[in-house]
């Protein structure tokens, strides 16, 4: 959210956590379907003028099918990474994600669509998501270096140029993983995401008047008191955070 | 489940997994509340007799506030774990559980009121589920050696001589647990609460007919196909489980 912050200053953003029912990332393709649609349509009541899709998960697996209802252009972060993966000219791109994200196969068919010689490899990493909600993030967790290094084996193996960090929790410790691909350039899919919805905002001309500050809007399906305490791990300590509680379905 | 079936051979038994929304163990009291009013509805419509919250988080905060609606006579873990914990003379207990199931202090609490002067040490242990989950199980696995030791380092100290393992994904892997606490007898809620179950359908005259074996069915909340992949982990490798899909609200 910081990053998203930075890229568009002026905008007022309403950020929407289904914290009641996340993680998403083990769910089916018919829940994704189901969670993403009552997600947009949490957003739509609030009158947005663009939806970005800041989940990996959702991106990757049921976003080109919930689009079709939506009133307002719907982006995820697959097009985005997968622009700035390939820009980065690498003939090996691996990527790290949820197994939904992994199972689906979105990102490898997108950048084999733009490079059709590409050399691909992903693997699902589902244990990362608990480990940064659960503040193992820190560079003296032993744990979660272990835990990267078991699922990273195969990655060092191909040594990718650049890898794609396919799931909103990965970008939080990016130490971890450049610890054991060291000459590897990481790409952070919601930062690059978030200057694409700039590019769209300018294209057709729906940016915010220039000189003002944004307003940052939360919320969320759980208690929101819950979501201010880990609030930190993705929005840094410099922001107090006020959530509000909705409902999912009217 | 495969405990429970021991115990109750005769009788049919209807299993709902909430698998579109787990975990519950970070969960907010009020979603909490919401979620286990909506899975005993849904196990009302197959017209159980009587009702086992298997889930030591709903036990441990919500169930006594949610069974007054209920039609049928509700069980939680917490009641029979207590029980079975006392009866072992024990002048210090511990409690692993989820962040929820310690928060709550149900557990001390139902202790204490049976033994005043009675020693109790609660540690919440979340990432014990996530790692269950993903087949973090074997002896070989040095990573959920290592949270097992972070997380009952006091534990150690407090040197409780019963632990109750207040989560139903604990008793997946004893032995992670009795390598760092072997004189401690452990104690799995799920299967002191089945017994529990028997004596009321006994006491009753609840009891299905003797001599038949009862039937299993398994409904979940999300694509059964998923649910059948990792059911070996709860289940055991024996059985092969066709689980159905239902809607939690009607």
């Amino acid at each position: 959210m910081g990053e998203r912050r930075r890229i568009l200053p002026g905008e007022d953003i309403v950020y929407f956590g289904d914290t009641g029912r996340v993680p998403y990332g083990t769910r089916s393709r018919e829940t994704l379907f189901t969670y993403a649609k009552e997600d947009i349509g949490v957003l739509e009541r609030f009158g947005v003028k663009i939806v970005l899709a800041a989940c990996g998960t959702v991106s990757s697996t049921v976003l080109d099918d919930v689009t079709g209802g939506a009133k307002e252009p719907v982006f995820g972060v697959v097009d985005a990474a997968v622009e700035a993966a390939i820009a980065t000219g690498a003939c090996r791109i691996g990527l790290i994600g949820t197994e939904a994200t992994v199972a689906s196969g979105a990102f490898e068919k997108k950048m084999r669509a733009k490079k059709a010689d590409l050399q691909t490899m992903s693997v699902a990493c589902p244990l990362l998501v608990p480990l940064v909600e659960n503040g193992f993030i820190g560079e003296d967790s032993e744990i979660t270096r272990l835990v990267c290094e078991k699922y990273l084996e195969p990655m060092r193996a191909f040594r990718p140029q650049t890898l794609i960090l396919g799931c909103t929790h990965f970008p939080i410790m990016p130490d971890r993983i450049a610890e054991i691909l060291p000459e590897t350039v990481l790409i952070d899919p919601a930062k690059e995401a978030a200057g694409m919805v700039k590019k769209e905002l300018t294209a057709s001309g729906l940016c915010a008047a220039g000189g003002r500050m944004g307003e940052t809007r939360y919320l969320v399906s759980d208690a929101p008191e819950k979501f201010a305490k880990n609030a930190w791990i993705f929005l840094g300590g410099d922001e107090e955070i006020r959530a509000e509680k909705v409902q999912q379905r009217e």
